[in-house]
């Protein structure tokens, strides 16, 4: 990779999530080469990712260029590169773009899907984790309604209206609010010829309770908001497999459907070079020191997701969400300063703000450590605060008029079938056949 | 196709765009049942494609839901079907959805690029026809950019930097413009460690000046803004070849580039079954008489761009543009109610409203019949009307927004890889090897 090397100790980063850019920020104009390598061109707004796979929202808002981001920063330079493996002996990264020397690296890698090892569900479900993969099940949503009005064979349709949702955390919970927003908004307009009101909504969990990481308040309410809203809630029940048609339970439980979309969880993105079982915890997450240094290294940092930083309030390390991640990466900045300074780093303070979700128009549940409330208010706190932790004042002036015409209008107009997915997927896979 | 027969005539449309969406409209609520069918869910705005391809708009807000656009009509079915073929004598159209029986049948499938029979063109350079096309442009310049970085190679990243459109319509002329603008305004902040001065924007066309459809003082005034932005035109020149490397004319004059826009020439879209070469003229449109009927049809017709009416003003058939297929589709919608109530039917009157083409910011041409401007005031009136003819309030709000943003900012936030285009070429034509 040809970068120039400069008298400063160069910082280099792997990915552009919340971790990575509240990291780079804060060494700007520091005198530090900082490189920030990502394998996407912009940094994406996760969050949000559930309003672009229900055409509410465009990708492109909730997106937002990382170059743009770095403009004004000379010291820090970005490269779209798909690291490939660490080494850290020899403080080298290696990437389909070339290799590059490091002085300090923070892994900021975030988190990917974890299927817990079953193969069948990995190939037959759908993940919401990037851009491109909500965009993959806003297409398949679209189409499996189209291929619903041509199918005369009444299990074939029913299995095309029933929508399998995974896991009961804010995506699952704040997707399923979605669908059945959409089933009761938009369907019947939109396919009069269609007897929608057969479409099923189903979360699936296999806790006791949805939104299990929020208070029980929340928990109850976000459970009525969604009865309310007609999805069928399934708890203490385990999927077991997908084979594309059928999913399986623990129990006597079956889903017949053509759409499985798999929420329930998540593990660490580790980079071959630093997976050895030796700095590597439950979760895929690389275990960090209270400075994010990962074990055994002096110059090797994890922040966000990818880190598991244990406390004795968070054994398991802190939660895989923004808020960790951007004050850890703000942490690091200050801290490899200090670093380079020769000064003593200090410890990383989570400041936890809270924790909300939505289910719906005026539906929502706001948990803050003295204050928790449901329903109206809560919907506008959400609507405010992801306003707010958006990047860029465009993005923010497009989510908030579409948000303010979809609440009018009980509309969503952004259903399109930009890429259809259902015979790309099927041209993949004979060619794979072949 | 499971559409129910009713007592009313069934008409059959294909195509939802401007041609098409008019016609239904006009249709709405008479005494026909009307099956609309695209192979999209949604109606593309062509007029702005050239923007989603430099990352001024995003491709939702140039896009609407055909079946919202039809929703209040409860005559009118959609399906997202693919044409395969037109059996006239027995009045049925078959898709890849099944066949579907028609009384009346208009063609409004558009055109599609013309490569003239070239198909080392064809395989090596883009084109800018549908928002799938316009998102890989995108992709690909941004990619470029990315990639002339990577490289020490000179002539590579020349290469890389060096942007061939060609043809001088409107679509070649505003691109060019706009990849000027991204030139001056964007690449310098977003790649500070790349001189991207030396990027160049050629605009090739075979005619002795730009905009050849609009006035002379139109094309001069547009020469004259591309040459103040550092276009390089050049006039009197024929492509004759691209190998994905090497652009060859019919002089000595050559091009090494990595990206070829191929915005030379349009053709009708034709149907098999109603391709047959006497139906057919020049540009492969389908001959009209002047109430839309096809030559030696009754119950035939075509609008729009595939529609060639000769007439004594524009013995070629009316330009290829959105105004006479909106006028088109609104006249003929009006004929087939008159043809149905066995009424005679009207034949078809153009009414002219002028063309105008935008070159950058406040750098716009208008012809109108009686009056010509260009500049700032030409600019705005581009605007206006481009923003007037968009469909939905939201989509006009969103694309609003963006302009006003992109103009106060000089900027262009969409710079998103969201698919990237190489990566997916290179898999596809290797996998296509083996």
């Amino acid at each position: 990779m040809n970068i120039p090397r400069v008298s400063y100790p160069r910082i280099v980063i792997i990915g552009g999530g919340f971790a990575g850019i509240s990291l780079a920020r804060r060494l700007s104009k520091k005198e530090a080469q900082v490189v920030l390598l990502d394998k996407h061109n912009y940094h994406t707004f996760q969050p949000l990712l559930y309003q672009v796979s229900t055409g509410g929202l465009e990708p492109d808002s909730i997106a937002y260029p990382l170059r743009k981001i770095l403009k004004n920063f000379p010291n820090i330079f970005f490269r779209m590169a798909n690291v490939k493996e660490i080494d850290a002996e020899n403080k080298i990264v290696k990437s389909d773009i070339g290799d590059l020397k490091f002085d300090y690296l923070v892994i900021a890698t975030g988190s990917e899907t974890n299927y817990f090892g079953n193969q069948s569900i990995e190939k037959h479900s759908m993940a919401m984790k990037s851009i491109p993969q909500s965009l993959n099940l806003r297409s398949l949503i679209l189409e499996n309604f189209e291929d619903a009005l041509l199918t005369s064979d009444l299990d074939e349709r029913n299995a095309l209206m029933n929508f399998v949702i995974v896991g009961a955390g804010p995506t699952g919970v704040e997707l399923a609010g979605a669908l059945a927003e959409i089933k009761k908004g938009i369907l019947p307009k939109d396919y009069p010829d269609l007897d929608t009101r057969l479409a099923q909504i189903n979360l699936v969990q296999s806790g006791d309770r949805v939104l299990k990481e929020m208070s029980e308040k929340a928990s109850k309410k976000a459970e009525d908001f969604l009865e309310e809203l007609g999805v069928n809630i399934w708890k203490d029940l385990r999927v077991t497999g997908y084979d594309g048609k059928t999913v399986t339970t623990n129990t006597d439980v079956t889903f017949e459907t053509a759409t499985v979309v798999w929420a329930a969880g998540v593990k660490g993105a580790t980079i071959k070079g630093l997976d050895a079982q030796d700095y590597i915890t439950r979760g895929n997450r690389v275990v960090v020191n209270e400075f994010n240094q990962v074990k055994g290294f002096d110059s090797i940092f994890a922040v966000g997701d990818i880190a598991c930083m244990q406390t004795e309030d968070f054994p398991q390390g802190y939660p895989m969400m923004a808020q960790p991640a951007i004050q850890q990466g703000k942490q690091l900045g200050d801290n490899l300063v200090r670093l380079i300074d020769c000064k003593p780093m200090k410890p990383f303070k989570y400041n936890d703000k809270g924790s909300m979700a939505t289910v719906g128009r005026n539906k929502a549940v706001v948990d803050l450590e003295s204050f928790k409330f449901q329903g109206v208010f809560a919907w506008f706190v959400w609507m405010f605060v992801h306003l707010f932790f958006l990047i860029g004042f465009r993005n923010r002036a497009i989510v908030f008029i579409n948000w303010v015409y979809n609440y009018i209008r009980f509309d969503r107009e952004a259903r399109l079938i930009i890429r259809p997915y259902k015979k790309h997927h099927i041209v993949k896979s004979e060619v794979k056949k072949s």
